[in-house]
């Protein structure tokens, strides 16, 4: 006999990640692919977390093997919030929960904060896991445009006086997508109408530590305060597959995170937690971002070279100060969706932009990711790419003129 | 000014981890702790694991660090697919999805199926962290007496055709917290009841491979196929802080536990899915569980010999035939919870009975966990308890002597 399945109506409307399909496509062989936001693997610091894994054993084996508590390892919480004290954002360890992943902690937030047909208000593009993570509880987004400076702050107090949100979600720093930066004056209007109209706002960090150019901004927490939820992670800056990342937030909130984490999945990996403290007491961090920044940098630098050179003069890209991105807008009309088949088949590949529009109303955009391919793949792929758009692009802007 | 923070429905209604709440009651200095769930860190394979993550590091490090798949790395399905095929239960790779603990997966299953107000079936005591994952969902519960064979099934079968549920949740062997194992004859019955009324059962099996008294039983889906779900895990047999379980199910399934799981934290730990797969691949898994099955068993034997010794007739408890728990009856009217203050004030821990059934309906059962202390505590602490439970349930015994 047959068994019929029914599934729950939010796992019925989840739809698998854009993203994740089309990294599928992408995959072929000899495609030069933008499409992921990888770190490049050749810079893991292999050794060094080789020696911290085996000094874990050796010295507290039975600790790092065993159950621990929801909030993550004391160790680990308190020389975080060490450093993030030094980067402007007063803490104690008391202030950090510990997840699987800054996905993990999108998720929690979701959990946390929303009801069904809650507003969330959202830059726009925004960044696809968020989406994903808050969609499960099935919100309405409200969308606020983005300029060079980050969102227009002005939209978003119309949105929050309009919608009433439960919750404000940015990526302050070298967004993903986009790569926009929100400047500091911005900053602080933003979280002073957290405070003025009781939002809490969510400060997406995965990047901060990645700026290749300019200084350093102030986190939205170390600005605000308190209506400021703040995500870190070690995926960008030591590695993503050890699923370590970070909720930074008041005690009475993160009281309430180790609630539900509890339910979730009861502590994040003790022992992966305990190499990432020995990892960081040892000294490690600072100079191997310091490592990857000037990697990155380059390439980036050889991406934005090899754009100007290959596209067409009617695409358009914004250049990011830091993070892994670089945001390509086509001319209207142009969609990135049906242009990616062309791409494949020239052996490049990105993803459009349509994903990371929460009602996916924007198809004239795409990602490029610089951190993942060495320089020489990146000049290769950009020609690739410039001779699909030269011709694409030139197709699409003849049927404009004919139209009109 | 302060900020007033507002929390969702399902996090405003979520209360912690009763146990969670009572291990910090129980972790004063002295205290013999029968509470915890923990296997015994003496045990733990710490060289091994340090071995096999040597050699992932040393062999394939920039893949182990690296982002990974969401149904898991494919070796690690691959290798667990084989050993369940070993075990009578015919499944490939892909019927296979791996989470950051069983608890986890039960999560997962939650968000799959549960919707508001869906009925889920379990066993009178259940395995509480089932209650607090699914509770999340905000779902009914309907509970079936046990007895020494394991859940009565013509009571599943008459909650079936009165509450249509959504699920079945058991643990069929060495249940947590009761230790009851479900006979060979209900579990076909049971799984011919999932199929004939097209209800999923879930097969929650932490303890399995650890049996000290007759022979392995075939797991539900050994038996039944398709309506069933099991999860297995890691955390018992080689080490909870690495966080590995897997969720065994129909492909169709297991599409859907990946779609969700991409929006919940992308995929588990690679480092650590390397690890086991490494460590199992390198022939030490059949080995060690051997090794922790024998010291378990000796702990097992202790423990009832002390209860026999030491605790007063009118008290019961149920032997089991494996895992990690012994479960006591108090006579009828005693309150373990009240009991536990005066247990602490002797320096002995355990876990009242209540907060396993999801109405905490019964306060007369208390757990002993036997795979955390040695045999020497273990003989202690049980003589501790005698001493308590003989001066306690004596008051209580007159007491309702003089009521009637």
């Amino acid at each position: 006999m047959d068994f019929k399945w029914t599934f729950s109506n939010r796992a019925q409307e989840m739809r698998s990640s854009a993203i994740r399909e089309i990294l599928k496509i992408t995959e072929k062989p000899d495609v030069i692919s933008f499409a992921g936001g990888l770190p490049a693997p050749e810079l893991f610091p292999i050794e060094d977390l080789k020696r911290a894994s085996q000094k874990v054993l050796d010295e507290y084996g039975q600790k790092a093997l065993q159950y621990s508590l929801t909030n993550g390892i004391q160790p680990l919480r308190q020389i975080l919030a060490e450093r993030l004290c030094r980067k402007g954002v007063e803490v104690t360890e008391e202030n950090i929960l510990i997840t699987g992943g800054s996905q993990q902690g999108l998720d929690l937030i979701g959990r946390v904060f929303l009801n069904e047909g809650d507003v969330v208000v959202c830059e726009s593009p925004t960044y696809l896991g968020a989406i994903q993570a808050f969609n499960a509880y099935r919100p309405r987004w409200v969308t606020v445009e983005m300029d060079e400076e980050g969102v227009i702050v002005e939209q978003v107090e119309k949105a929050i006086r309009k919608h009433n949100p439960r919750l404000i979600y940015v990526v302050p720093n070298f967004q993903n997508p986009s790569g926009i930066t929100l400047s500091l004056e911005r900053r602080k209007r933003l979280v002073e109408l957290g405070q003025k109209y009781q939002v809490p706002i969510v400060d997406d960090n995965p990047y901060g530590e990645l700026r290749y150019v300019g200084q350093h901004l102030p986190s939205l927490r170390g600005l605000g305060g308190d209506p400021v939820i703040g995500l870190g992670t070690c995926s960008k800056i030591v590695s993503p597959g050890i699923r370590i990342a970070w909720v930074v937030a008041s005690t009475n909130v993160i009281a309430v995170f180790e609630r539900m984490k509890q339910g979730v999945d009861l502590h994040t990996n003790t022992f992966a937690q305990y190499v990432l403290y020995q990892y960081i007491k040892d000294g490690h961090l600072d100079p191997h971002i310091e490592e990857i920044r000037k990697a990155y940098s380059h390439r980036r630098d050889v991406m934005i070279e090899a754009l100007t050179e290959y596209l067409p003069n009617t695409v358009k890209w914004h250049e990011p100060d830091g993070g892994l991105f670089l945001w390509v807008k086509l001319p209207q009309g142009v969609s990135a969706t049906k242009l990616l088949e062309a791409a494949v088949d020239q052996k490049v590949a990105y993803v459009p932009g349509k994903p990371f529009y929460p009602y996916e109303d924007t198809d004239n955009t795409l990602r490029l990711n610089f951190s993942n391919a060495n320089p020489d793949m990146i000049r290769e792929g950009i020609k690739r790419l410039g001779k699909v758009l030269r011709e694409k692009v030139k197709d699409a802007d003849m049927r404009e003129a004919q139209k009109n």
